[in-house]
């Protein structure tokens, strides 16, 4: 679980009840038309700019913003490493075995690709292609919760203009001239803090969680190809631990120093 | 038919009307004057940034928003693997009649630029001008949709400071206030509805048809080239697949295995 | 005369005048001082901004925003190929002769330097360089509009804040306050007007000419280095006709076609 | 001490507080539910688009914004200048005991990986890496407050329309509706402030603090590579004085001149 | 002195002036507390944002905003010409009196370190190295003021708040609500005017002088590496002449003409 992500989402939420409770009813926040207005109008105009399936599949991809990732750095390095020392021991083809127990499916990918035989470039270029779609469609899935982010105060912004040019057509009763505006007030509501506390931080966080992706699948690839190349598993763990940020790297050292031989599988 | 794109317009002018019909006469909303101000300005000042023939063209370019790819990449690469079978059992000559039964004229004026013997390198260069081209289009109708993205909101702002200016002038008579000011507003209305619901997720949709397209074409022009350098069929094919989506390729690869041998013409 | 513009202009005009005339004098719309603020303000805020030849120069610049340009690309290429002809036939020195009769003084430039012999390098070197400060004096041209395009409703803001705090000053007599706070509106309008009817779409309009320049001229100096270098004639047209879009390269094949020998000057 | 951040949050502190207190009760300006909206909303929407490790410690980084940097480059080079004279007459192991008297880490890990015997291409690969990773540390730290400067007057926003929606549901009693809309305004007036007078000054500093820092680290891998490859003292000064603005070199030597023979560890 | 500024100051100031005089009263427009929360507040916050000598110095760059360049490009290319002479004749170390008597401390550096018999690649890169620090101080002195044109109408809509807040609290007395509101308005009037009338066009005319500025340096280094590197001084003059725009190379060809032989120093 993403500590930062529930706490932000619930602290935020309890502040901006607390602060509406305290000069009313919740109630007045309430209204259907509004949300049909803003939430309504927001997913449509998105689902115009975007494909169906990658428009519901950016939906999916919220889970990656309550979640942290499962493979940690270090982990990943050790496992390639643990690799290495079989294909060097027992030759690439040992790899089958080991491979099918890998849970990573991009990891596991390169493993069988190597163990086919495949030739080193090719290798390379469906890894890196793989990598580059992935990459691709996380920034779809952040470029779909910008659009809502930009979209909910337009929309909000409509709203308020339908229910102001309402009320103006219909000045007759002074006393329901406040709540009227009220309502279309609403609307601008719903729109800004759809954008700013759900759509812009989700796609924040999405974008995060794509960086720390990619890093570790790069540090994949380097790591299968080397393995490929038949080097030597002390380089490639010195290649690889390049990747890492210096306070990972030293955690990392220090696990090793206290395991006594370092990695072996 | 673009599921996506139908179900965001009729759902959102749906939702629209709907909770403009809940609060008072939809007529209220129509006004002559607006609309000539609003869609009348916008359409006139991106006349004047733009070329006629390009302004015109942009709004050909409007049916492909509403319009799914005819060309599954799927059965592209598999025309193309096709064609690689006839050039090597029967030489590059023989694909002219091949050539003759394409339906994509990208394609075909690749086929024919081989069968004619040109010089690979000018071959390359004709094909990715001609792309540049077709991308060039693509981000030009983009550009004009944004463009009129942009302009509307603005000529809708002139519309509700042209009333708001009229309105100042004769407040004789308070009972006409408030209409006339809900009149000047309507401008706006139709400025941000035409920017937020119709012109910007036209651009962003005509965005993701044209990547689609572009993708297609490349990997038409790396399969044109292998076919031209003699390349094997099987060599090809794996060069194209790193081309697609892995879901894709992983498509590809179960109908190839259940259609038993593979691809050939 | 470039129809967009002119249509663009007049229409638009007719638009925003109709629609103020249907709700009231157009005197109303009419206020020297505010033009002082607006038109004066921006135009001095500009010249800061820029040296004051360059911002002369930009308003030069204008005219080619109601002009298509004189230079087929397809008549440069026929020209060009010309000038090769000879060149083969009877050498660069011929080029002399034949150069003095060119009304375009880039390309009659770049014939000379051949003519006296220059060195290849220096002859792409002076020719790109001076291709780069007319891209440079085209992106000025348009960074003056749109600075002005940004200036514009910012000193329209200006004059209306202007306005309004001399009407709350006095807000002894309340039946001067609606047409006095109608005139602060005033700037804001002729800001926003000039902004987006007249500014942004000439910088629009402005880029576009620059880009079909670019084009043409790049087209001259490939065709002047292949002449340098003793090119086949052929080869220079299959060479240049790659940086036509296919519509025109099309265009040019037919009518080559239909003149049955192809170009030869 | 940095004087600018100091002199720029007291005075522009006490211009706001003055120019607040020649209107009225400073007591007007406080409000501990519109604190809760602004200040909880922008921090919690911040946790939810960063990892909350990265959250905390862009509030450590704030430290550097009221610090300037301790090590001035010319001491960096003076050091560098020093190992690379005891690398020239002792060898490069003689430098672990110069080593370890360094106080910059980063310094001082690539001293010990050059004792070390690592290979040149790996050495400038892990420094390289390490100086990749604080620059982005760097820029997050940066970005989060270029967040909150964008959050800031959102949730400003979003609370003025509270504020408002609440004002205009109970306007029965016309005495309250001028100090609650007052109120409501309070929101707007903290985002702006937070934003222009913290936030995006912060992040301003913080960049300027960033670039100083990588051009020191710069320095000392280049320095360090020159050790390494054993190059001739005086040469490896050259070298690293043009990484100095032309005003820090010229004090340098003007120094040097001052103490007669130079530098010498 | 540059026209266009002091045109545009003069010019602009008096448009300002004369409408606001037309209006009413000066002293409306003047108002010692909202001076010290914009022009005060936004040079503290852009204090924070950038260290103290660069933003003390960011004010002596503005004279350059109301000089012309003294150097002209031909005459810095005659002058290279000249010492490109002596160094042909006489030899390089010839060059160390005529580098005395250059008044430009760019150059004559340039002139001092190929007499020193520095290694031609240091040359360039100490040369270099300056030109970017160069570069980057103008761009820093550009960006303070555009950092106080973002900030100024930002602490003017903070004044304007504080005004409004303070004037919603004390509605009892009516007659005093537009003075007040009046005044209010008077921060984001000079906020609005600081940003469009005064720091971004400053900003723009410093990036125009930096650019020119930037060239000549660039055509210095060139001819000071080709006269190191012994190149006949007209090849040198062809070299240089391509860096200058077409209109004031052809302005030279012709003075050149004129004077008959050509540049001799």
């Amino acid at each position: 679980m993403d500590i930062a992500t529930i706490l932000g989402f619930v602290l935020g939420a309890f502040f901006i009840i607390f602060a509406i409770a305290n000069g009313g009813p919740l109630g007045w926040f309430i209204d259907f038309n509004s949300m049909l207005i803003v939430v309504g109008g927001t997913l449509c105009a998105t689902m115009i700019s975007y494909p169906l399936d990658k428009f519901i599949n950016s939906f999916k991809t919220v889970k990656h913003v309550f979640q942290v990732k499962q493979l940690e750095p270090t982990e990943i390095i050790k496992r390639i490493i643990g690799l290495a020392n079989i294909a060097r021991k027992e030759g690439l083809l040992a790899l089958e075995e080991a491979g099918a127990q890998i849970d990573d499916t991009f990891l596991q990918k390169g493993v069988l690709l190597i163990v086919d035989g495949t030739d080193p470039e090719l290798v390379r270029n469906i890894l890196e292609t793989e990598l580059a779609f992935i990459e691709g469609r996380h920034k779809e899935s952040q470029g779909i919760f910008e659009t809502m982010g930009t979209l909910g105060p337009a929309f909000g912004m409509i709203g308020t203009l339908i229910g102001l040019i309402q009320m103006l057509q219909q000045l007759d009763d002074p006393s329901s001239i406040g709540p009227a505006m009220g309502v279309a007030l609403i609307t601008t509501f719903y729109g800004t803090l759809i954008a700013n506390f759900i759509c812009s931080p989700i796609a924040g966080k999405l974008k995060m969680r794509s960086a720390e992706e990619i890093l570790l699948k790069e540090v994949m690839i380097e790591g299968l190809l080397s393995i490929q190349a038949g080097e030597n598993p002390r380089i490639i763990e010195e290649k690889l631990k390049a990747f890492l940020s210096p306070k990972i790297r030293s955690g990392l050292e220090k696990k090793e120093d206290a395991e006594g031989v370092g990695v072996e599988a």
